[in-house]
Order: C-alpha cells, then structure tokens, then sequence
C-alpha cells in the first residue's frame, strides 16, 4: 500500500493539468462536430450522431460545447477570425498592393478549405439567434472591407488596372469561397496547390496591360 | 333563367381553359416556393407558411406540387436545365473558344442570380432523397463537362493561353455561383450589369499575352 510521503506521482492532476485536459477534449469534440457537419449538413447531424461518433454521452457535448446551435457559433466564429486574421497579416507585408492581395487571396482560399473555413461556407446563418448572426456578418464586412482596401491600394500603387473595387472584390472572394463546397483532400491536391493556381487564374488579368 | 341553345358564355370551363388555370396557379406556387426558400433558407420555411403567404391551404400545395422535398427538386432541376440550356446554346455560337465561354459565362451567371439558379447555389441536397441527389449531381457534372469543353476549346483555337482547364473552370464556376448568396436586386445593379462586370474582371486574364 502506498503511504504518505512516497514519491511517486499523485493520482491527482493538477489544476493546470485540468485545464489542459479540458481544453483537449473541448477541440476534440469541436473538431469532430465541425467535420460532421461539414460532411452531412448542419440539420441532418444530430447531438446524438456526434456523441456517438466520439463514444461520449449528449451531455458530455453539452458541457464542452453547449447545444447545437451554440457549437455551430463557435464553428462560425473561428472560420471569420481566421479569414480576419489572414486579412490583418496581409495588410503588413512588403511589396506592392497587388503582392499584398495576392498573398492574402492565397491565404483565404486556404482557410476555407480547411474545417472552420469550410463551415462558413457551407452552412447559413439561418439556424442562429439574430445578434449571433448580426455579429457574425459584421465579421464578414470587417473581412470584405479589407479585401476592398488591399485591391485600392493596389490601384493606388498601380500594380493593379483601375477598375471597379467592390466589383473585383466580389468577384475574387466569391471565386475563393466556393473550394469550400467542393475541395476534397482525398482527391489528392494539396490546398496549397490549389489556393496557388486559383490565385495566379483569378490575378492574372489585374495587373495593368 | 337561360334556355339551352342561347349564345351566353357557358359558366363551365373548356378542358384547355382548365388546363391552362392548373398551369398557372401551379408555376405561382412554385415561384412563391422557390422565393421563400432563398429568403428564409429551406430547413426554415414550412408549407404552413407558404399556404399562408399564397392564402391558400396547405393541402392546395400538395395538389399542385407535392410535399417540401418535391418542391425543392422542381426548383434545382429548373435552376440546372437553366444553366444546361446556357451551355448548349454557347457552344451553337460563333466567334473565337473565348466568345463563346464569355457568353455561356454571362448567362451562367445570370440564371445564378435568378429564383431557381439562386435555389441550387442555396440549398444543399442532403434534404433530398439519394436518387433525385444523384439525378442532380449528374446534371451538374454535364454543366461542368460544358465549361471545361469550352475552355479547352480556347485554348485550342489560341484565344485563351494554355493553362490547368479543369481548375480553370472551377474558378470561373465558383466566382460565378457566388452572386446567388449575394446578389440583390434592391441594390439598384442589374442582373445583366453585374454578370458583364463579373465576367469581363475574370476573363481579363485568360487571353495570351
């Protein structure tokens, strides 16, 4: 029997350790409802389907994550900070304003063809309580925002042609949206490969002749 | 009281009229339908509604259009025999691969920010059953097969550089689906102005330099 004073380890964690555990297993299960309802649609996945698929109980998701709806919230959340936070990164680099769209184009296209990115793609906003969607499409003209002011700078700068922005705008974020509906990694591109060649398609005519 | 044999319209319906009221009253409910599914989402619109909007009971929409998932499949096969018919006749065109991928382009994305056109880039087909999704699928794998015919066809004949034709064509999809999530015709642009602006920013780049 082990006594008092011994030195091996406690059966007990530590409250830093909890907290690590309960941050990993939080992922987890997010990770896994991302991808299912990526895969199925958000209303053919249930709760119940989730749990299973992760030999949990429904109230386990509950505590980690809350109800369906709150857990697409955060789905949707993380996919608009990623997309912000390409934006964000884009606007410090060097080289000219074509570079600068360029650059961040290709990480766009990336985060929407990956799990979160994806999410944002494929499911409305329908199923969400109003100020989560408001606060949601805030997010999604904070990043179109920004979109338009890395192709003006780029007009200003002349490495891109005068041209109509929230057009070209448009037009560029809509064209990196939709690998979110059907990029498939098992077919065997790399996302990067494939942000790389949609970006030199879609920048190839911007450049003044 | 009318007597048999005089000239007075006579108050029962020939079987044309009647035909022809049963077409009528049909395609109303369908585009009330189609309408509300692109404004509400379709998990989010209930034929009790629909009854309500029209002033007509629900069992009415079953008469004419049979039950929510029915009606959903009549507005994506019409969105997609919209896009097919496009393709058809853009390759009866003359003038360069160019020309005819710039028109079959324009229509494309013209019918996308139209009721039905809007309908198959809104809603997903996990609400229908596998073998009218499979139907779907297959018209839009002829819509695709379109595209790439055409861009290839450019190439060939040198008015579009030689490039990857099949990511080509999904670019130029994708940019082009997008306008069904977006467009909005409050907004004062023309259906026919944005799909040329749209077309005209993502062709720039395709000719030969």
């Amino acid at each position: 029997m082990a006594r008092l004073g011994e030195t091996r380890p406690s059966p007990f964690r530590s409250r830093e350790e909890r907290d690590l555990e309960r941050i990993e297993k939080r992922e987890a299960v997010l990770k896994a409802a991302v991808e299912m309802f990526n895969a199925r649609g958000f209303h053919a996945t249930s709760l119940d389907d989730l749990a299973a698929s992760l030999g949990i109980s429904k109230p386990t998701i509950y505590h980690y994550l809350g109800n369906k709806d709150q857990v697409l919230l955060e789905c949707l959340t993380r996919g608009l900070m990623q997309l912000r936070a390409a934006a964000e990164e884009a606007q410090t680099l060097p080289g000219t304003g074509l570079d600068r769209l360029r650059a961040f184009l290709r990480s766009y296209a990336d985060v929407n063809m990956r799990d979160f990115g994806k999410s944002v793609i494929r499911t409305g906003e329908e199923a969400l309580a109003p100020e989560s969607a408001e606060r949601l499409r805030e997010m999604k003209r904070e990043i179109d925002a920004a979109l338009r002011n890395l192709v003006r700078a780029g007009i200003e700068d002349k490495s891109i042609a005068a041209g109509d922005v929230t057009m070209i705008a448009f037009t560029l974020a809509g064209a990196l949206n939709w690998p979110g509906r059907w990029y498939n990694p098992a077919k065997g591109r790399s996302i990067s490969d494939v942000a790389e060649a949609m970006v030199d398609i879609l920048t190839a005519g911007l450049a003044p002749r």
